[in-house]
C-alpha cells in the first residue's frame, strides 16, 4: 500500500492512538500572534499562497484535498469555510453541508453520502459537518451503542484509508471551543434582533448534553486520527486564531502534495492560430 | 403565470425577438473606464457589495441565480468565473462544467444534465458551458439541423421558463471577442510553454468554423433571448471590461431580487444560553 501523504507539521495534531483530554487542549490561545490584526494579516498571506496551488492541484486533476469540519453548535464552520475559502476559486471548491439525512439517504448505509460527495481528482472538497456524525448525536442519545460506535470507526478508517491510496488527501478538523465560549455566543444571537434567523431551539437543547458530546469527541479522535487522515483540534474561541491555524494546515498541505501542472502531449509544431 | 424577473438595464441586452447580427456588436469597448485599473476598482467595489447579497440569498433560500457563460473558445469562461466569483463564500455557489457528455449523459435527452445542476433555493450555479452547446457545435457540424434546432429552441425556452416560474432568475452571458483576438489568445498560449498544457488541438481545428459557429450563436440568441431569461452580449476582448460588466449585472439582479433574512419563528424569550 503507498501512500504518499504530505507531510505536516502543527502544534494542533492529534497523534495516532493516544489518549485524548479535550479540557487539556487550548480552546483559547493566540498561537503567535499578538492581536487580531496579525493573524489576519498572516491568513491574508495564506490566501495568496493557496490561489496558485489551488489552481494546480485543479489543472493537473491527479489528486484531490478533502477537508472535513466537525465542531460543537456555534464553533464555527460555516465562518471557516466563508473566511479561507472566499478567495479561492469556487469552480475548483465545492462544499458539502451534512444535514438531517433526507428520507433516501436514511435508507443507506451511512457512508453512502459522503462517498458520493467526495471531491474528484482537481477539486478541493469541504465536509460542513460529514459522516462524523453518524458517531456523535446518535451516539450521545444512546441509538448507538459503543459496540456499534466501535465498528463505524473501523468502517471510517478503512473508507478513509481507501480515498487516501486514491489520491485524495484528507484532513479533519474538530474547531474547538469552551463550554462557555459557547454560552457567549449563543447569548449574543438571542441578543441580536438581526441574528434571531439563526437560532436553532436545537443547539440551546444539545447544549445540555455538552459533557457528553465531549466524550463522543474524545472518542471519535481516539479511533480515527490516522496517519494517513489525522485530525486537528483547532483553539476556536478566537476566530481569527481558528481561520489561521486552519489555513496554515491547508497551505503546508497543499505545498507538500508535489502538485504539477498536466505535461502537454500535442505537437506544438503543427497548431497556427 | 407570475414571473417576478429583476428589472435589469443593461447596453449589452439582447432584447426578446430582434435580429442579432454579432459583427455589428462591439467586442472592444472599454465602456466609461479611461484605463484597466478604474475597471479593476470597480470590479471590486461590485464584489464588496456582492458578497452581503449573497448571504442573504443562502440565508433566506426563498430563490436561486442561475448563471450561463457561453463564448467562443478562449472567450474567458473560466477566467470571468475565477476573476468575479473568488470572493463569493464557496458554500453559497455551485460551478458546473459542460464537457464531452458522459455516457450515461449521451442517453438521456439534453436537458438532463442541465437540469440536475439547477442551484436550488439559497444557491449561486454557474454553468461553465451549458445546455446551448447542444444547438452549438453539432449545428455547427450538421448533426442537428435546422428544423430540430427550432425544436430545440422551444425546449430550452419551456425548460427556462418554469425553472423562472420556481424562483430560479436566470441570466445568460455570451462572452463576445473578436476572431483577431481569439488568434492573438491561442498564438499566445504556443508563445509560452507555461501555458502548454491549456493547449487543445480541437481549438484550433474549430477555429476554422468560426462564421459558422457565428451563424450559430446568433440563431440562439434571436430565439432564446427572453424577457424572464435573458441573454447578454458582453463585449470581451479586453477581460477587465468583461469582468465588470459582467459584475455589474450581477450586483444589480441581485439587488433587484428583493432578497430577505428568514423571518424567525422561535419564541426566543423561552431560550436560555
Amino acid at each position: 500500500m503507498k501512500i504518499a501523504f504530505p507531510k505536516i507539521r502543527s502544534p494542533w495534531l492529534i497523534e495516532p492512538d493516544t489518549k485524548v483530554r479535550l479540557e487539556k487542549l487550548s480552546t483559547a490561545t493566540r498561537g503567535n500572534f499578538h492581536d487580531e490584526d496579525a493573524a489576519k494579516k498572516e491568513l491574508e498571506k495564506h490566501r495568496v499562497k493557496m490561489a496558485p496551488l489551488q489552481e494546480k492541484l485543479y489543472a493537473g486533476a491527479q489528486k484531490s484535498l478533502l477537508i472535513v469540519l466537525q465542531g460543537m453548535d456555534t464553533a464555527g464552520k460555516d465562518g471557516t469555510i466563508s473566511h479561507i475559502f472566499t478567495g479561492i476559486n469556487p469552480q475548483g471548491c465545492d462544499v458539502t453541508p451534512f444535514k438531517v439525512p433526507t428520507p433516501l439517504e436514511a435508507r443507506h448505509d451511512f457512508l453512502w453520502r459522503a462517498h458520493a460527495a467526495v471531491p474528484p481528482r482537481g477539486m478541493i472538497g469541504i465536509f460542513n459537518r460529514s459522516h462524523y456524525e453518524d458517531v456523535l448525536s446518535p451516539r450521545v442519545h444512546g441509538m448507538v451503542s459503543d459496540k456499534a460506535a466501535k465498528e463505524r470507526f473501523a468502517e471510517i478508517n478503512a473508507f478513509e484509508e481507501m480515498l487516501v491510496r486514491n489520491d485524495v488527501v484528507v484532513l479533519k478538523f474538530f474547531l474547538h471551543i469552551s463550554h462557555a465560549e459557547q454560552g457567549r455566543r449563543l447569548q449574543s444571537r438571542l441578543d441580536d434582533p438581526s441574528k434571531h434567523w439563526k437560532i436553532s431551539p436545537a443547539d440551546f437543547a444539545e447544549r445540555k448534553f455538552w459533557p457528553k458530546y465531549v466524550s463522543a469527541y474524545e472518542s471519535i479522535l481516539e479511533n480515527t486520527s490516522k496517519k494517513h487522515a489525522p485530525w486537528f483540534v483547532i483553539p476556536s474561541d478566537h476566530k481569527w486564531h481558528r481561520n489561521v491555524a486552519i489555513s496554515r494546515i491547508l497551505v503546508d498541505a497543499l505545498d507538500g502534495m508535489d502538485l504539477q501542472y498536466p505535461v502537454s502531449t500535442v505537437d506544438i509544431s503543427k497548431l497556427k492560430a
